[in-house]
């Protein structure tokens, strides 16, 4: 048996997405920006795709939806734009993040902090996430920015949007939130999350790697980080992805019409590892359920190295994580396990299980088996357990 | 019959690169970086396409190739990158390019001028190209960059790619081309052409829509453009697009084995269709042929609309394109045309025939009789002929 419980690194693309894209990869090749048959023969196909994108985070016809090549290029755009427009030779200096917040926003925060600007990293709290009276704490006159992602990769915990947005509008400053692991699992709204910025990548909700998206309220300036052609209405250039612009817009369209399924099905079979994982001795949890998107699962076991846990669950055919694949090469201790102030062992240990619709109830009976027997023969072995 | 003659625009996905993908959409799904065999399952087939970028532009293993969502994001990169690392609060102040670049290098250099930065823009001459000793006049103490394209998109003329790198190595002075219409169309070098940069795109040699590639030499700092993540060395964050990075490989190992194939057959039946056009009376072709890469012609016919002409030959099922089809929906006089000083209504007039190996013998007898039809049916309505 093989069971994939590594969503929040990337899905596999949903068949009826994969078909829908495959004209596009075949005959239909045309440059939509050409005015011949073959270009625009693409156009009805590439309108849909962004009508379902605007269906599925509740944006207005007057407000940017604009295709990304990920979401890495979303956060790299808002943070460096906002640099453009409102920090270098003008009045403010400050941007507001988190300290758990994806590489892509933070590294950027890094980069610009060697530019002088000034970062305020919230910490989380107990809940392993930042409040909206946190960040109106850390806002200032000089504040350009408030960036924090709605759910968290690795805990799946969800930050309170809303409230933040609701801070970030009273105070004038903009808001940009990296949705990505939010996507297909709650519902986003833009409208109702008052964000300027959204950033968001198919591949996280059975679309392909390769292809996200930024939202950008009505009216907000951004700097292009391409610039070029007059592509996506001069605001960011590059020839048009068609097959992966036709497979995002009906990815976004399924994982809106799966929320009730994940609130349900996907939550129920989570919750079912989650509870059998807490039967094990010395183990941990991170995050509470109610306060989590439905798929995900953080967990530390004592005694246990992360590495060793991954490679027999791997052995077995089970895929899970130590950490954000993103960076899971680099055998870090994982950056939310230390930010929540878990000893150095635990953070050391953490397992990230991550389901998707395509998961089974026979699967996570596997997944029960293998990980209960890993922690019994890890443990026999360990050194410090 | 239907004949597609814009593949400076676009190209179709050759099915043997589509075939390499495939396995990519489908089961092999995993995020390559992640530790469990569902990610490194995805490591041969990248290493291989990796491999076949460095052996088709010449690179050697110490230099960087990094996959980028394409060349427009390469361009972007190279002229922001070098704006943070030898401008910005550096000493220098100066870039050098030419009047004929996309837009994606011309828009980038006007946005850097909005930031102070000067940017020389070097005219054509009479063979619709700049020269090396052009370059090194421009040169000053102040230039960081010189950024010239290999091949015009409009034209096809070549540029003295290998004698502009000369004169930048002397100097000193960063070396920058666009080869996005060289690569698959003449033989491309990196190390004989002495290029610090070079950018390409998938589509434009029969790979997919949303995919490049930046060439990096050997020890050449350049700030990211996407930060984030470890992945293509700390380089360029951003989950693996893994079937279109295996599919761009296979199209460039194609494109370079197709050489001899685009030097001999292509050129042939592009100098048929040229031969053939320049029967007809006051019309010119842009460009002498020896200069030109072997699959474009720009044509201009004196009394006819460059859109009408497009109409007529889209209606027979023949794709061509009045300009560059980045820009070509907003129907300004040809950039190209202009910058030559063709007149007003010249410039008005230009038509882009462009082939591909997949063109055929018939495909280019058919589009001559259409064309010389076209002519005759516009030339009879035109009102300034």
């Amino acid at each position: 048996m093989q069971a994939y419980l590594d969503n929040n690194a990337t899905t596999m693309i949903d068949p009826k997405v994969l078909e829908l894209m495959q004209p596009y990869l075949t005959e239909k090749y045309g440059n939509p920006s050409s005015l011949h048959k073959f270009g625009t023969e693409t156009h009805p196909a590439i309108s849909e795709a962004i009508d379902k994108l605007y269906a599925g985070i509740g944006a207005k016809d007057e407000d940017d939806v604009i295709v990304t090549s990920c979401s890495t290029e979303s956060n790299n755009w808002v943070l460096k734009g906002v640099y453009f427009d409102e920090i270098l030779g003008k009045g403010k200096n400050h941007i507001i993040t988190t300290e758990v917040e994806h590489p892509a926003v933070r590294s950027t925060c890094a980069f610009l902090e060697s530019l002088g600007v000034e970062v305020t990293y919230l910490p989380v709290n107990e809940d392993i996430r930042v409040t909206a009276s946190q960040v109106r704490e850390a806002i200032t006159d000089k504040t350009a920015l408030v960036s924090v992602m709605w759910a968290n990769n690795e805990t799946g915990v969800i930050f309170p949007i809303e409230e933040i947005g609701e801070v970030c509008k009273e105070r004038g400053v903009l808001f940009h939130t990296d949705a990505v692991q939010a996507i297909g699992k709650i519902p986003v709204d833009v409208i109702k999350a008052k964000v300027d910025f959204l950033s968001f990548s198919a591949h996280k909700f059975h679309g392909p790697k390769g292809i996200g998206g930024l939202y950008i309220r009505k009216g907000v300036k951004l700097t292009p980080l391409f610039h070029g052609g007059e592509h996506m209405g001069g605001r960011r250039s590059g020839t048009l992805n068609v097959p992966y612009i036709v497979g995002m817009g009906e990815a976004m369209a399924l994982a809106q019409k799966g929320l009730i399924y994940e609130d349900t099905e996907v939550r129920r079979l989570r919750d079912k590892l989650e509870d059998a994982i807490l039967q094990n001795e010395e183990i941990l949890v991170v995050g509470k359920k109610e306060l989590k998107v439905p798929n995900t699962i953080l967990t530390s076991v004592r005694g246990i190295e992360g590495e060793a846990m991954l490679w027999d669950l791997n052995k077995a055919g089970i895929a899970a994580s130590t950490g954000s694949a993103c960076a899971s090469e680099d055998l870090e201790a994982n950056p939310v396990m230390a930010a929540i102030g878990a000893d150095k062992e635990l953070a050391h240990t953490a397992i990230r299980f991550s389901l998707s619709r395509f998961n089974t109830e026979a699967e996570i009976d596997y997944v029960i088996e293998v990980f209960n027997k890993s922690i019994k023969r890890l443990r026999e072995i360990s050194s410090t357990y």
